[in-house]
C-alpha cells in the first residue's frame, strides 16, 4: 500500500485498476530503396491514413470537448498538408534513395533542429512538439506499430498518465474511465477541466513518481481531496466505498434543489443562472435548474467554423436559446474573439501579450461589419424571448457609447424594414480594472453589469493564470479583488441597477458567502455548480454575510486573512 | 513646396537637406564552382567581416543607446554562429558545387520559408526578418556592394527612412543628423525614443508617401507639432528659423531653473528627481538639477553582460551613484528582469503574456541567490550616501514581507561580519492594480511608495501600450487611472508617508497639474524633462490644483473630459 497526494481536480471517488498510457516503440533502420515512386506512394498512404485519423479525432474532440481542444489537431493536419515539408521528404526519398521512415524523420528532424537552434520561444516549442507528434503518427503507420490508443480500453480503469493530451481524451469511452491521475497540470489544466466536464474524478499535479503505479494495481482516486491510494488495504477499500456512497447520496440530495427558488436563510433571493458556451450546454443548464442564462458565450459560432458565421446562422442559435429558456432572462455576450483565440480566416496579427491586446469589443469596434452582423442577429432574435446583450472587455465610456450607438443604428434599420424587434437590456461585462474603478460613471450608460472575474483577477493581480510561475498570484479572495467587486456592486445599487457575476468566482463555494454579503443579484456559473451553490446559499443568513463582506474589504490585508474570516463566518452557521 | 503631417516624436526644429536611407542592389547569379574549399573560405571571410561589423555596431549601440537596442545585433551574431546553419551552407556548396551567394541564400531562404509556412507568430516573423537582415549583410560582403551606411553622412541632413533600425542609428554621427522623418512607429517606437535621447527633432508615423521627398530636398522638421515642409518658401524658412530661435531661447530660460528649488507659486515644495538607467545617465541628472534619483533601474547590470553581475560589480555601481548624489536621496530599485527582458544565461521560460508573468520581485523571490547578492551589494553601498531601496511589481503583502525579511537577514549577516551598513528606507513600486487598491494596507509595511505609471496604466486599462491595435487605450488621464493614483497618494498621506511617482506620467506636462493637486511629493522623470517641469510647477497654485484633481476624479467619465478640465484650470493661470 502506498499513499500519494496531488491537486484535487475533479470531485468524486473512484476505485479501479491502473491503466498506464505509455509510449510505443517507433524505432526503424535506414534502408536503401530502388523504387522511389513506390516509396513515395507508401509515404503518402501513411500520411493519408494519419490525416484521416486526425480529422476523426478532431471531429470527435470538437463534439465532446469543444473547439479550443480540437485546435491542436487542426494544426497537425496543417503540418501534414504543408507543401514545403512534403516537397522536402519526397525529394529526400528521390535523391538519397532511402526509405520513407528515414526521409520523413530526417526532414522533420531538420525542422525541429532549426526551430530549436534558432529560438527558445514557447510558441515554437509548441510547433516543434506538434511536428514531433505528427512524425510519430505517420511513423506508426509506416511501421505498422499502433500508437497506444485509449480507445482500446474496454474495462473499468484509472488512467495513469504523465499528461492527458486532448487526443488521448478524445478517444476515451468515458464509461470505462473511472478516474484519472496525472503528474502535470493544475486545477485549470486541460486534463482537469476535461475531467470535470466528463464528471470523472481526477487528481492532477501528482506529487511523487508515477512509475510507482504499475499496470493493474488497484488505485483509489479521491478527486475531492487529492488523495491517491495504490493497492489499498481492505479497510481502506471499505472506507472509500462508504465515501463513494456518501458522495453519491449528497449528489442526490442536491437534486432536491433543482426546482426551488434560490433563497438565503433569511429570504433574500439572488438568482442562480448558468454560463453556456454552446447550444449543447443548454440541456445541462435546464436540468440543473438554472433560473436564467447569465452568460452565453458566442465564440463557438466563430471558432467551430472556417468562415464568419452568417447573420442567419447566428440568429438561429440565439433564437434556440431564447425559446428554450422561455421567460427566463438570457444574457448573450457579443463575440470575445481575437487575442489568444486565433481565427485563421480573420488574419489578426499575433501579439506579444494577447491578454492585453486586440480582442472582444476592441476588435468589434474595429471590424464593424462583423459586429453589425452579430447585432442584427441578436436584435432579430430578441422577439423570441427575454434577451439582454452584453459587451465584453469594455474599457472606456467612449467604447460603450460607440457600441450602443451601432446597436441603435441596426435597430432603426430593422424597424424600418418592419422586422419585429423587442426592447433589449444592455449591459457590460466588467473585467477591466479601469471599468470596475469607474463603475459609478458606467452606471449612467447601462441596464446592468456582469462581473467577469476570470479576467478581472488576472488584470488586478497582473498575473496570467495560465502561467505556472505566477499562478500563486491568481487570488480571487485577495482583498484588492474584493474591494473592486464591492465597488462595482455598490455603484450598481446606488444607481438602481442589478449587479451580476459570470466568472468562475460566482460558483466558488468559498467566495459565495462574501458575494451574498455584498448583495450580488445574480450568480452565473457552470451548470454543475448550480445545485450545490443553491444549497449553500440556503444555509446563509445574508445579514451575517454583510458583516463578513465588510470585514473582508476593510480589515483584511491578504487572501489568507479573507479565507480565515469566511471560514469563521460560515462555520458558525453550519 | 509640400506640407505633410506626422506624429511629433522629439521636440525642436530642424532645417537641412534630405538624405534618403535606401536599399542596396544585392542581386547575384547562380554560378558553378570547381573548388568548393576556396568558395567556403570566401564564405567564411564574408561571415567573419560581417560578425566583426555586427560586434562593432553592437558595442557602439550598447554605449550610445543601451542594452535593449543592442540586443538585435547579438541575435544577428548568434545567427552567424549557428552551427546548423553553417553546416547546411557549407554542404550546399560542396554537394551542389555552387557559389557562396547562391548557397547562403538558398539555405536562409529555406529557413525563412519554413518559418513562414509553419507559423505566423510575431516572434518568428522577427526571427525571419533577422535571418533576412543577416543574409543581406553577408551578401553585401560577398558581392562587395556596401550596405547604405549612415556613418558615411558628413554634412548636415534630415534622415528620411521607412524606419530607423537600431543598426542605422548606431552608425550616425549625431552632429550631422539634424532631424529625422520616418513613416513607421509612434511616440514610443525605437526611432522616437532614440531621437529624444539624442535630442534630435523627429517626426514619425509620416502620413503620406515618403517617396515624395527626394535626396537633397530642403526639409523642415517640426518635432513639436509633427509638421514637415518639403522645399519651403523663403517666408516659411524665415518663420521656422524664428521658431528655432524661440525654441532655443526657451531652453536657455529653462536653464535658470537648474539651481532653483522646485516650488509651486504658493510655496509648496515637491521634489523633482531623475530616473536613470545606467551610470551614464547620472551626468544628465546632475546637469539638469535633479533633487535626487527617484528611480535607478538596475537592469543594465544584468542585461549588458553575459553573466550575473557579482556582488562587487553591483556594489561599485551603487556606490558610484550614491557618492555622486551626496546627501540627495537615491532610490534604487531591485532588478526588474524576466518577462520580456530575456537573459540568455538565466534560462527563464518564454511566456504567453510576459507582461503578466514571471518578472521583477516575482523572480527575485524565486531565485533567492540572485536577490540576496543584490541586497548585500545595496546594504554595503548604503554607507556611501542617502539610500532607499524599492521592490518592483509587488502584488501582495506576503511578497513584500518576504522581501523585507530577506533584506533583514542579509543586514544581520553583514553587521555580524562588521561591515558598515546604514539604515535604508524601504519602499515599493506601485504598478499593479491590486497594490494600488490596497495601498492603505501596504502603508503599514513601507517607508514610501513610488507609483510606476507605465505598467500601472497598462494593467488598469488591460492594454499593452506596445501593441498598436490597442495603444488608444493607454490613457494616463483616464479618470480610473487618476482615481487609483489618488487612492495611493491619499493612503500614503493618511499614514504619514511620502508618495512618489517614477513613471513617464511624472514628467508629463499635462498630468503634472493634477498630480500637484493630489499632493504628490516627488516627481521622478527623465533628466530632459526636469527643467520644463520645474518651470511649469512654478506657475501652478497648488490650491487651485487640488480643486482640479478633485474634479477630475469625481466628475469626469473620460480621458477627454479630464484633459478639458486641465486645460481650463491651467489656461486660467497662464
Amino acid at each position: 500500500m502506498k499513499e500519494f497526494k496531488g491537486i484535487a481536480a475533479s470531485d468524486g471517488i473512484a476505485i479501479a485498476s491502473a491503466f498506464r498510457l505509455t509510449e510505443p516503440d517507433l524505432s526503424f533502420k535506414k534502408r536503401s530503396i530502388t523504387n522511389a515512386s513506390d516509396e513515395i506512394k507508401r509515404l503518402y498512404a501513411a500520411i493519408d491514413v494519419s490525416k484521416d485519423e486526425l480529422l476523426t479525432i478532431q471531429q470527435r474532440t470538437l463534439e465532446d470537448l469543444g473547439s479550443s481542444e480540437a485546435e491542436v489537431f487542426k494544426a497537425h493536419v496543417a503540418i501534414l498538408s504543408d507543401p514545403e515539408l512534403l516537397k522536402r521528404v519526397k525529394s529526400t526519398i528521390e535523391k538519397e534513395k532511402v526509405n520513407a521512415e528515414y526521409a520523413l524523420n530526417k526532414v522533420t528532424d531538420g525542422y525541429i533542429k532549426i526551430f530549436n537552434s534558432m529560438t527558445d520561444n514557447e510558441y515554437i516549442r509548441q510547433r516543434s512538439s506538434d511536428i514531433h507528434d505528427v512524425t510519430k503518427r505517420v511513423l506508426s503507420h509506416l511501421l505498422g506499430v499502433p500508437l497506444v490508443d485509449p480507445a482500446l480500453i474496454h474495462h473499468q480503469v484509472i488512467i495513469i498518465a504523465h499528461d492527458l493530451t486532448p487526443s488521448d481524451t478524445a478517444q476515451f469511452v468515458p464509461t470505462y474511465v473511472k478516474g484519472i491521475v496525472s503528474d502535470m497540470g493544475g486545477r485549470t489544466s486541460h486534463s482537469a477541466i476535461m475531467s470535470r466536464s466528463l464528471e470523472i474524478p481526477a487528481v492532477v499535479g501528482f506529487k511523487g513518481n508515477l512509475a510507482e503505479i504499475k499496470n493493474g494495481d488497484t488505485v483509489i482516486v479521491d478527486g475531492s481531496t487529492g488523495n491517491i491510494i495504490v493497492n489499498p488495504s481492505d479497510a481502506q477499500k471499505d472506507e472509500y466505498a462508504q465515501k463513494q456512497v456518501d458522495y453519491r447520496q449528497r449528489k442526490t440530495q442536491l437534486a432536491d434543489f433543482k426546482y426551488r427558488e434560490t433563497s438565503s436563510s433569511d429570504g433574500k433571493h439572488p438568482i442562480i443562472a448558468a454560463n453556456i458556451g454552446t447550444l449543447d450546454d443548454l440541456d445541462g443548464a435546464v436540468e440543473n435548474g438554472a433560473e436564467g442564462i447569465g452568460l452565453f458565450r458566442t465564440e463557438f459560432l466563430y471558432m467551430d467554423s472556417n468562415h464568419l458565421p452568417t447573420e442567419d446562422e447566428q440568429f438561429n442559435a440565439y433564437k434556440t436559446v431564447l425559446q428554450k429558456m422561455g421567460d427566463k432572462p438570457v444574457i448573450i455576450r457579443t463575440a470575445d474573439i481575437g487575442g489568444d483565440k486565433d481565427l485563421p480566416y480573420l488574419d489578426v496579427p499575433k501579439e506579444a501579450n494577447p491578454f492585453l491586446g486586440y480582442r472582444a469589443i476592441r476588435m468589434s469596434l474595429d471590424k464593424l461589419d462583423i459586429f453589425r452582423t452579430q447585432l442584427r442577429a441578436l436584435l432579430r432574435a430578441s422577439a423570441f424571448g427575454n434577451l439582454s446583450v452584453m459587451f465584453p472587455m469594455v474599457t472606456t465610456i467612449n467604447e460603450l457609447k460607440k457600441a450602443k450607438n451601432i446597436l441603435n443604428q441596426e435597430r432603426i434599420k430593422l424597424i424600418r424594414d418592419k422586422v419585429r424587434v423587442k426592447p433589449i437590456r444592455i449591459g457590460i461585462m466588467v473585467e477591466v480594472p479601469a471599468t470596475a474603478l469607474l463603475a459609478d460613471q458606467f452606471a449612467n450608460e447601462v441596464d446592468f453589469m456582469s462581473i467577469g472575474t476570470n479576467d478581472l483577477i488576472q488584470y488586478v493581480m497582473a498575473a496570467d493564470r495560465g502561467n505556472r510561475m505566477v499562478s500563486y498570484l491568481y487570488q480571487p479572495y485577495n482583498p484588492a479583488v474584493l474591494r473592486l467587486i464591492k465597488n462595482i456592486i455598490d455603484a450598481c445599487h446606488d444607481n438602481n441597477l442589478p449587479a451580476y457575476m459570470c466568472g468562475e468566482m460566482a460558483g466558488d463555494q468559498t467566495a459565495i458567502p462574501v458575494l451574498v454579503g455584498m448583495g450580488l443579484n445574480e450568480f452565473s456559473m457552470s451548470a454543475s455548480s448550480i445545485l450545490k451553490s443553491r444549497a449553500l446559499i440556503k444555509r446563509l443568513d445574508s445579514r451575517e454575510m454583510v458583516t463578513l463582506a465588510n470585514k473582508a474589504v476593510t480589515m483584511a490585508s491578504t487572501s489568507e486573512e479573507v479565507t480565515a474570516f469566511i471560514r469563521q463566518a460560515t462555520n458558525e452557521i453550519q
